[in-house]
């Protein structure tokens, strides 16, 4: 089975570019040519369609989106199979499908996450996917043995984490950045030498793990510290564009091949416009420019051929 | 609209005990009588009928109910059905739902959290909820600005939530415990001072708040200094029985009344036989037991009339 780490990146180099395109379903920033009928009862296919639209765009271009769990679970069963439709929609044209559920727990709980999400559920004998990711996103607040479920079944199917170390917000500085008495640096990069330790197991070809890291782009001197702490580990970098993060804020997070951290954008690129009456035609034009402004924008720092 | 933490205390005070019984639906544990048919066809009328059962049983003597959301969603779409019915069907008995889902993100999304479990969700001018509870555990690693969202959350529509400070895990120890250099105390004792403050416009009539704070049995000392640093949060204990936590070690999270804290079991109750060949009468029969085990064993460290 490959390592989810080297597929990520191949898909990098196959692209060219490091961006995530972030799905967050926002039913009342949906242009208007999508709502035919009752909007609660045709959720998730207004949902699914919006989703189908984007995808169809940026599958050419980028190696991954992220899908923002919370969005969807607002609109309950509706929400969830849209969910579940998506990821298919994703994995169908070939996306590496990252899930931003931010979840975790103890023990066997920890591992009925992952099973949601990177494995398989027991049904008598048959073992069954149910939202069958490449990849989500892990809270560490719990400790290791919390996260080390998650560890293994991404060994066991080929799919990967990235565990939270220095989010995005202004908030972020309340836990995240309190320094201990123990080591005098701040509790992130306790937590981002877990993440180094963690991941050793699961590095693949390209030299990095399919245990990774979420960075904000918004805190770039704390992301130039955690790049030196977790060499081998990917960055997921939400924070650019909406949040405030610029390209050169996120130059630190990668190598001199241009690989190591993926860039995630969600509003910037899947609500472009302005007018709930846009067409369809104009909607798919908008998203395209701006997801050609991302990736033109990210390759002003780095390098020109990315991966070889 | 009534307060959640008077909600649940007058609950805890009717059923004179603070017993929460602990949903954690796992097919392979589920009795043989209860899987006619494909499981897989039919996991959530599966899950729904186990937990039907139980609540029958357990709806008369305790006060709340805490579905492990993990549990329900590694099934899918069917898990995700089997918890709202589960929510619904305790509803119905006058439980209190709380829904264990250890949640969070940054800022519009944490909103959307609050709005899939305690709010609603806007479908054009319709406002409706998707997953229903009264309560949701929350993790706080991200900071007061993606806490506040739910507070508001709650603040609008009477819900609570249980803050994770110091979980029931051996891991919990790995980063909560690790002493600040500010202030030379643990981690966790810095989130138990912003779970007092952000519920400081949350306290109701018995003068509980409903933002509340979980604190794991296994740590009996630490929960005993979390009882003073957080005089105004109810305690939701996760960690007794199976995990090793007594009617002794949370003794000292309540008040003289027998307030305050609310103890939660899971496997112990809801999973009582070893043959699953068991007759549905004979699996009622020992989840009624174990109920009262667990009733009588925490009577013996509380006042005879509970919140009188």
């Amino acid at each position: 089975m490959q390592n989810f780490a080297d597929r990520l990146l191949d898909a990098v180099a196959a692209k060219g570019n490091s961006v995530v395109v972030g799905l967050d379903p926002r039913l009342e920033m949906m242009p208007d040519f999508l709502k035919r009928g009752n909007i609660q009862d045709q959720a998730a296919a207004i949902i699914t369609s919006f989703h189908k639209l984007i995808l169809d765009v940026v599958a050419p271009l980028v190696p991954a989106v992220k899908l923002q769990s919370a969005f969807y679970e607002q609109y309950g069963l509706a929400g969830m199979a849209a969910l579940q439709n998506t990821i298919d929609l994703a994995r169908e044209r070939n996306l590496v499908v990252i899930v931003d559920v931010k979840r975790n727990d103890i023990s066997s709980t920890a591992t009925a996450y992952a099973n949601a999400f990177l494995g398989r559920a027991a049904y008598g004998t048959d073992l069954i996917p149910a939202f069958d990711a490449d990849c989500i996103t892990v809270s560490p607040y719990l400790g290791r043995d919390s996260l080390e479920p998650f560890v293994e079944v991404c060994s066991r199917y080929g799919r990967g984490i990235f565990i939270l170390v220095k989010t995005s917000n202004p908030g972020s500085r309340d836990f995240q950045d309190e320094k201990l008495l123990r080591t005098g640096a701040p509790l992130y990069e306790l937590v981002a030498e877990m993440v180094a330790d963690l991941g050793q197991p699961l590095v693949g070809h390209r030299g990095y793990s399919s245990v990774g890291a979420v960075v904000g782009a918004t805190f770039s001197a704390e992301a130039s510290r955690l790049r030196e702490l977790m060499p081998r580990n990917i960055l997921l970098i939400p924070g650019y564009g909406a949040q405030g993060g610029t390209a050169q804020d996120v130059a630190c997070c990668f190598d001199a091949q241009g690989l190591g951290a993926v860039v995630s954008s969600s509003r910037g690129i899947t609500y472009p416009h302005r007018d709930p009456s846009i067409t369809e035609d104009e909607f798919s034009r908008l998203v395209l420019n701006r997801t050609q402004d991302m990736i033109r924008d990210l390759s002003t720092v780095l390098p020109t051929a990315v991966g070889r």
